[in-house]
């Protein structure tokens, strides 16, 4: 029974996008409605999100933003005001054109960012540098029309949070948008256990009305970089389409300088893929929905009572849950190991009788005997070890699958491989290497003191290193 | 300038529909966006949201009930599955029908509410009676084409939370429908320090689609009643309709029972009424935002560190803030007081002399010297008096405007003064009431114990006692 349970997901080697895809329906994180590219968020998989916002709410409200919610529909009118931005989104919005009863006057576009909704609110809440700065997020569905779509990596409705912030000065909001970047980072740090590799976006790459976007990217095993969140500094360019501006100490009118930043649930794609394995999730402890789950393999009364004992031990300090259900032992050590609970407690008649219990981690796939005695004591260890063990893995990942070269031959050698590449390269090299080598440009590295002359690319001057990477 | 601050509401008995509106502005919990009857959640009003919403998770969650997310978007199909329900709210939908690129095969609604949802997804999670009961709650916004809007109490679109639960047995899905109405009940009495009535709601005014609609109701000063939650037991209606079956211990297939309930931002609405004066808002200190505001009256430094000793003893406490702004005291006093915040701590050079600080609590106005080694350890007390005398003070109200009558010329005196009235009717009054009072049935109450043999409406035999009122 236990092995049908597991038998039933693709293996990563045979067709990773297909593991993926087992994963996701069979760890019970989502499932798909009737609308292509609209998924269910279920519990195992919400409460993921839920951890993550809990997260990040007290990192934004120690840096001292505060949370608001704005409308989900934006008038044609506002949103065509400023003209890059427009373009950039422009063919992926769903409209409301109808109600049940009539038909409205003017579309009314579903958010796929709210830009021109904070604009027009700051407008009409800032008159004087003594309402400097307003420190906002938000979070909400948002909705782009995409054309594929895949669960977490790219829907056509997708959750998020969106920081948007307004500043007197250009080097305010220039820290605001490097700040929330570090937050980001320590987010993969310590929550996510995933090594993000931080850095700009091109030109090309970066978003629609930003004067800079900054990006935390993440390394697939199939060697494919995936986006995972990004934070724009926009300088004064949505101030002067929207009017944005107050009046300074010396009583003259000035714009605000500008920022917003957001991360998604495409967290949860970047999780499943950097930590999984053949059977299934493998969850970093500190964002786990369950971080231990206590299986008593006898439901003798002893052992129904020593687990007893352990879960309400736990239950005030961990998210502990105990399988007392009448499945076989063998069908929920699977199950829990498809779900990735870092932790699994066995506890038998044998074990009773040793005073000691079974403990099993999930990311190494290891057993040991552990004394009734240390089961509650050794576990914020365990979990520091397992989250340390499972960024470090990742972190070699990255690692061993990242290079730097100055040669074009070498460069399309090893962007086949899979992993990033950096190079020193002219501007013109990005569009050559896309068309080469589907790879893009994910970031400008901010260590930029390998910058060699020449681009190998064009011959021409080369203006600096770029990391590139195949992505989702 | 204080003076001035303040000037700027009109009082309740000029026009307290304009009162309501004020407050909603002034107090800078919302406001309006670009599209009418969207309103802005700012922050001082999403923050009230934000407890209301950590109080009811911990209590849905400790009920055994899981949070998802069910897409934003209903097929046009999928919706007029069930009957009762398309009727209820196809007037009121908002639907996409094109996008950027193209338009759409089907119209797609924007989510009133989740029913069609949550059944489809109910049928495809559920086959075996160990797969049940399915306990789910969703956090989210909703959109209803209203025609009349009101910050709060009435929009196109709102904040809501919205429970839906599947049971094998009749009396489980019974249960969970009563047992989550007391506890809306409770979050009134513990947290927003207001006495709702519950009761079922009778044909009439039941939810589009349920068996039997339960729901909790709150007076406002203007003598009209606000709907203020709702919990629905929906027998086997849906599970029909949407083949929601599971196999039972006996290996028969059965539909399930189902319930669903909701309370949503309107709550922010009710607050703001039931506690708020001519001076603003009036916050109970439990939900309130900011419960304690420190103004430091002169900038010199032995009053600063002092403040600042003080806020730092509280903050780790309670939601405390301290406010070392320019602007003058009195301003401070008028906007803190506009704001609701529940207690005020003002300390001066004067008070410093004489060890103490002045303490104002905003629902009685009234001022106390307290000895500085004392502030901090009242707080708990005092904190729980201002709640149970706001109460109080809400239940007063309640008790003195709701009547039992048995005489229709009595009722139409009772309902033209404003409050409740109940009366022993038969089930054809209730149409001939609201024609000539405009007051509608709010619910049947649980203690029928009153209950008369004729209905002095119709002069038929009553069928049950029901309270009335106007309501918004």
């Amino acid at each position: 029974m236990a092995k049908k349970f597991v038998s039933t997901i693709t293996s990563q080697t045979e067709n990773f996008a297909q593991w993926y895809t087992d994963v996701c329906i069979k760890a019970e994180l989502m499932s798909y409605s009737d609308v292509k590219g609209f998924i269910i968020y279920r519990p195992y998989g919400y409460a993921i999100w839920e951890n993550i916002q809990q997260y990040l709410n007290t990192q934004f409200k120690q840096t001292g933003h505060d949370n608001v919610y704005l409308p989900l529909l934006i008038p044609e009118s506002l949103f065509q005001k400023e003209k890059d931005h427009v373009e950039g989104f422009a063919p992926e919005t769903a409209m409301v054109t109808t109600t049940g009863k009539e038909d409205l006057n003017e579309r009314l576009i579903i958010r796929p960012t709210s830009e021109v909704l904070f604009c027009t609110h700051f407008k009409s809440v800032v008159q004087s540098h003594r309402d400097l700065p307003k420190k906002y997020n938000q979070w909400c569905s948002v909705v782009r029309w995409e054309k594929t779509t895949r669960p977490f990596l790219r829907g056509k409705e997708f959750l998020w949070q969106e920081g948007h912030t307004i500043h007197a000065s250009e080097q305010e909001a220039k820290e605001e948008t490097m700040n929330m970047l570090s937050i980001y980072e320590t987010l993969g740090k310590d929550m996510l256990a995933i090594p993000f590799i931080t850095g700009q976006k091109t030109e090309k790459e970066k978003f629609a009305g930003a004067e800079a976007t900054y990006s935390i990217e993440a390394l697939m095993p199939d060697g494919q970089a995936l986006q995972s969140g990004t934070t724009h500094y926009f300088g004064q360019g949505f101030a002067k389409a929207f009017d944005i501006s107050y009046r300074d100490q010396d009583n003259q009118e000035q714009f605000v300088y500008q920022t917003s930043w957001g991360v998604s649930t495409r967290l949860l794609g970047a999780i499943i893929m950097v930590h999984g394995d053949d059977d299934g999730l493998v969850m970093p402890p500190y964002v786990a929905p369950t971080q231990i789950v206590i299986v008593p393999i006898s439901s003798d009364d002893d052992v129904m009572k020593e687990a007893t004992t352990i879960f309400e031990s736990l239950k005030d300090h961990y998210r502990v849950m105990m399988d007392t259900s009448d499945k076989s032992p063998g069908w929920k050590f699977s199950e829990y190991e498809m779900k990735g609970v870092p932790v699994r407690i066995e506890i038998g008649r044998r074990d009773l009788e040793h005073k000691q219990v079974t403990l099993a981690t999930r990311y190494n796939r290891q057993k040991q005997q552990v004394p009734l005695s240390e089961v509650i004591g050794i576990m914020p260890e365990l979990l520091s070890t397992i989250h340390q063990k499972m960024y470090e893995k990742a972190q070699t990942y990255v690692e061993s699958h990242t290079f730097h070269v100055n040669d074009y031959e070498l460069f399309k050698e090893k962007i086949a491989l899979g992993g990033y590449v950096s190079m020193s390269v002219h501007e013109d090299a990005e569009a050559i290497i896309k068309a080469d080598t589907q790879a893009t440009a994910r970031v400008i590295p901010f260590d930029q003191s390998k910058l060699e002359n020449t681009c190998p690319v064009t011959g021409k001057k080369a203006s600096q290193i770029i990391l590139f990477a195949r992505a989702y």
